[in-house]
């Protein structure tokens, strides 16, 4: 006992997480993964993994029978999907414009495939005329491949031109949804993606974990025409495809009982919302949090019309210290924002309001804990504005709503 | 909402899972699993993962540096552990008796590998002395790989020689603890094992999800001199190492927040009780189920001395009908036992005893429920013995243990 006994009972501090994901998660989820077990095969189960399947492709927007949830995180789904359509030899174009482009692209490489990069810088968008002449231009591909909101600078990328282009090439479409999906609208069937992955710890607001994953008939076909075997073993969609089919329930993995669970719960709290209403919170507490901090000078690095408003991404101004200011916001008001990635390091920060994390009080709270910060710095010239900005989004939001009613 | 109100609250029926995992979990590690969740780069997350990095290797009984949980199943423990240590070009010796040696012998060649593979019949051990001559008659090989509790024919290989063969050929000893892991001994240091993985669903007692893994300083260096990437991105345990270490603690994926407090909470109770305390308990639960399954003719597959106490696979008399006694099991009793797979499918059962789930009541309650089924169908000569024998072994240990106090 003695050995142990410096291992005392873990209890979190209370945060306000508005960083990148983690986001909070309903205390009806948090109660659904202290649920006792079930056996993976066991009949209750399945019956569970049924609904979660039904429920992932409301969420999804999507009639695709190979809808599930993989046993690892939103990047476990980014390599399920390069490493099963991507096979040794094959081409895909990539836009890369910040962190998870460039990680696609890596993985492309290291499955044997080439990835012809479309490098645009961090911030903004891959414009629709660059990929149409970069289709046009290379030999046949195997896939366009984009990331629909990046996590690392806050771009939204726009997505409603690429399926037309894809199926004129006869190329697959894959898109990265990990922080867009249950936040703003990802609509697979009307879009023509032909597989799209997500995390459960964004927008969904479920524990990290998951990965939700959904193949079109077309990637199931790539799939099912495969030269060589995926060397992936643990992410083989062939193989995890037979125990998520309803006839055969082949083991594969010992699927994670409680996360299931969570996912499962986490789903129903999005459709008891409805997914509209949902994304007009996002857009709402995005568009009063993009107010407040206009007032304390930090502006957004994407340009208008492509400003995610679950991640929104700033630009520090010279004075601001980005460690202080974080670390004070996380000890001494327990919130947490992220910090920039690579060449975006102590440039910027991502203040996430995804899910259960996207709600006014969190927004007025954040923004004046960060008015407080910078006034006792000396780096505001008007203070007392950032809340009062932000309250007025959400007076202006409630009157128009009034009006159209 | 009228959409989505067939998805009702999910409530798990009441199940005793005597499976082959998961087993059942503790209420204290169900808290855990419930608890707010925090930023995986929050210091205070950060200092839990310290203490789970010390309570693993409490449980592996190792000093290793590197010992970490990876975010996926025991299958991803194990494809981590072939893809990193097994370059394309590399051979290795892969024991394959049952379902799990054939699953790494493919593993190895997905990745590139020659799998020389040991073939022994299911519910045998591999002999060490066709290992050694293996290891004599080969060209230089680049590891051993041997499953040390066979979930699918309950097989309890011998490992205490194998690390200094191993040793003696310079090559890395590979070890598969998925199922053994907290129920017998797995003495990673003192048996020379250079990369051991496990899930948390067995003996651990946790809910499924974690691969807790271990490499010795030689299988660093292996790692850290790869002449090429490894294929996954997911699973490239060089990254992984850089989250994991103390001081760089760089971004690779969210870290399952939820699974990881359920993990430290199963390790602490794990330390509680002590190693041995939790051994001698698997044992003497092993041994009492394998009494009263005496006495309904149940007889066990591995020969004498190579038992899994935790994993008890026996063979069916031929009147016996497995399907149905088993969905008796389950919905009569609400107990989950497993089937046997691949060749053994209709033959054994797997009765697992880990964890929470070895407790003497759960044996008794078994066999009294399976002998309520055969006495039901004419299958017993003698009832009212299974219950009885489970005792007297429970007796007779008592009887040992004041006469040795």
């Amino acid at each position: 006992m003695s050995s142990t006994s410096q291992y005392q009972d873990f209890i979190p501090p209370h945060r306000l997480l508005m960083g990148p994901g983690p986001s909070m998660v309903h205390p009806r989820v948090l109660h659904a993964l202290s649920l006792p077990l079930l056996g993976h095969l066991d009949p209750v189960f399945l019956g569970l993994m049924n609904e979660i399947q039904a429920l992932l492709r409301l969420t999804f927007q999507t009639q695709n029978d190979f809808t599930i949830a993989l046993p690892g995180t939103g990047s476990a789904g980014m390599e399920a999907v390069i490493s099963n359509l991507i096979e040794p030899g094959d081409t895909a174009i990539v836009g890369v414009n910040g962190v998870f482009g460039s990680r696609l692209a890596t993985m492309i490489e290291r499955h044997g495939g080439t990835a012809l990069r479309i490098e645009m810088p961090w911030g903004t968008t891959i414009p629709i005329e660059v990929l149409q002449d970069r289709l046009s231009d290379s030999p046949p591909v195997k896939a366009v491949v984009l990331v629909h909101a990046e996590t690392s600078t806050g771009v939204w990328q726009p997505l409603h031109e690429v399926g037309a282009l894809c199926r004129q090439h006869d190329t697959l479409m894959i898109i990265d949804a990990v922080t867009s999906l249950g936040g703003v609208p990802v609509e697979v069937d009307a879009w023509g993606i032909d597989a799209c992955y997500s995390g459960t710890q964004k927008c969904l607001s479920c524990s990290p974990g998951l990965a939700p994953l959904t193949l079109s008939p077309r990637a199931v076909r790539a799939l099912r025409q495969r030269r060589t075997p995926c060397h992936s073993w643990y992410l083989d969609l062939s193989l995890i495809a037979e125990y998520w089919d309803g006839h055969s329930r082949a083991y594969h993995h010992t699927a994670p009982i409680s996360m299931l669970y969570g996912l499962h719960e986490a789903l129903r709290l999005v459709h008891e919302e409805g997914l509209a209403a949902r994304i007009t919170r996002h857009q709402l507490n995005g568009d009063a949090l993009m107010a407040g901090l206009e007032t304390l000078d930090l502006k957004p690095l994407p340009p208008p019309g492509h400003r995610l408003p679950m991640l929104n991404c700033v630009t520090l101004p010279d004075q601001i210290d980005d460690t202080m200011v974080r670390t004070t916001l996380l000890k001494d008001y327990g919130i947490e924002i992220g910090g920039g990635l690579g060449p975006l390091r102590g440039q910027v920060w991502r203040i996430g309001l995804m899910g259960e994390s996207c709600q006014p009080a969190h927004v007025l709270t954040f923004v004046n804990a960060l008015e407080e910060i910078f006034a006792g710095h000396g780096w505001l010239r008007h203070p007392g504005r950032a809340a009062q900005a932000a309250m007025e989004t959400y007076t202006e939001f409630q009157r128009s709503a009034r009006r159209s009613a």
